[in-house]
């Protein structure tokens, strides 16, 4: 039985125990989280469990990367449920910042991420990934591990979190693991707690369009012909699209013959803005 | 007679050296500069090698803090005598880094500080301090040193250098060292070598307005009334004023009672841009 994690809420504190672990040799995994944690988060944790000897896992609701007029205010906060949950798996810290330990009076820093963010979740939610790459590189001070690990859900966000890593040198491996899916294919993510049971139904049908997606593409069917019919797979179900698109699954530009690729599906259902993706496997034609 | 400083390319290797250095128990200063070393750069080194056992200095022409139709091309290299200069006062490491190492192939991320970097140079040199904030960040993941040593000839940059080091959490001390003149006040650059004779000479006027400035501020003056006459010294000795003000020595904002200010001079003397500044002492009214 493992003893219950410790919270920690000031980030020198939890440097200092991540330093003082580290150069004691430990091998420190970190998980980054909004909190309100399911199987998906589970699943970060399990993963650094098998590669690390300490995990750490962040539980912070960060308000830069909320626009106006979304869901910050009533974003599931569960500290205690969350700490109970991952204390099963090992998990040795939980850090809880503050946001004033976060952003501290005056705050006027930003790092801005373009190439990758620009498209997608980029131009349906401005400023969002500004907050997420501030909010992460402010984490990885707090929490200077070996090796964090990323959900592929957010599949743009993974992209953007390694072009800062790359670009800014910040000493930390990041891995990126596969999305973990309800029974019927539903992508995990906090917010399907907004959904109500025909919402819920009517949710699925991401995943859906997501699967056709894969045996057209897999079938050599055109790129435009596979967008328009993922489109309307989600309509069907009363899907309200943001975007359905099949781009390389790094530049996220046109995809590229023998390169991989990836479906992306972002729309909202009733008031709740729902995400997935799907890789694709290189294949010889890209037309 | 110490030894010649090893030049090390890699920010990797550097940083290997840094943090080998600090596990066994050495404390590292850093001296960031873009070479054409001078005696303001030395003052920094001095500082550094008083107070930690090992001092690197770096060498970074950086691009990305340039505008277009600034020095870049034109500013001065000269890593040999640079690394002869620091050599003589203990410099065990120069990090010249390339440019593809710093800004690697696709790089898009940028540290953007708002608040101290909005006036002044600010708005004299768009993306500079952007160009700065990004540069250091990147710089100290290769240099993870216990403090960084910055010189107060660019007062600015400093508020700008701290703000995103407390916003960001990075793990450095900022220290400022004092502006080093010559004989006659002026401030010493890497900029000088560009003047003339002429311009040397009237290049002056930056320091003796200053020097004027404080006099009246300490007699008690009207701040629009010493602005205006450090204007008027400036334009007397042909330099084309970007800006000449006193402010809150941190805020930038309006002077406040009791509080430190800062008097602040930019200006062209021919085609060179030079800046300078002086703080100035709270005192019991601010009008």
């Amino acid at each position: 039985m493992a003893d219950a994690p410790r919270i920690v809420r000031d980030p020198a504190t939890m440097r200092a125990e991540v330093i003082a672990n580290r150069t004691a040799g430990r091998r420190i995994g970190f998980v980054p989280t909004m909190g309100a944690l399911h199987a998906g988060h589970c699943s970060l944790v399990e993963r650094a469990a098998a590669e690390c000897d300490d995990v750490v896992v962040s539980v912070f609701v960060n308000p830069t990367q909320f626009g106006p007029g979304e869901d910050y205010a009533r974003y599931p906060r569960s500290l205690e449920a969350d700490a109970a949950l991952v204390g099963r798996l090992g998990v040795r810290w939980i850090h809880a910042p503050l946001a004033d330990d976060i952003y501290p009076p005056g705050a006027a820093t930003r790092v801005v991420v373009d190439g990758p963010a620009t498209p997608f979740e980029g131009r349906a939610r401005p400023g969002h990934f500004t907050g997420v790459a501030t909010v992460v590189c402010r984490l990885f001070q707090a929490v200077p591990a070996d090796v964090a690990y990323f959900g592929a859900k957010d599949w743009q966000q993974t992209l953007v979190v390694r072009r800062m890593v790359r670009d800014l040198g910040l000493p930390i491996e990041i891995v990126v693991c596969p999305t973990v899916r309800e029974p019927d294919g539903l992508a995990m993510s906090s917010r399907n707690a907004y959904l109500d049971p025909d919402e819920r139904f009517r949710a699925v049908a991401l995943f859906e369009s997501l699967e056709a997606a894969t045996a057209a593409w897999e079938r050599g069917a055109e790129v435009a012909v596979i967008e328009r019919a993922m489109r309307a797979a989600l309509v069907a179900r009363g899907v309200a699209v943001d975007y359905a698109s099949i781009v390389d699954s790094e530049t996220l530009g046109s995809p590229v013959v023998g390169r991989e690729a990836v479906a992306l599906v972002a729309g909202r259902v009733g008031a709740t803005r729902l995400i997935d993706n799907r890789v694709l496997a290189g294949r010889g034609s890209s037309a």
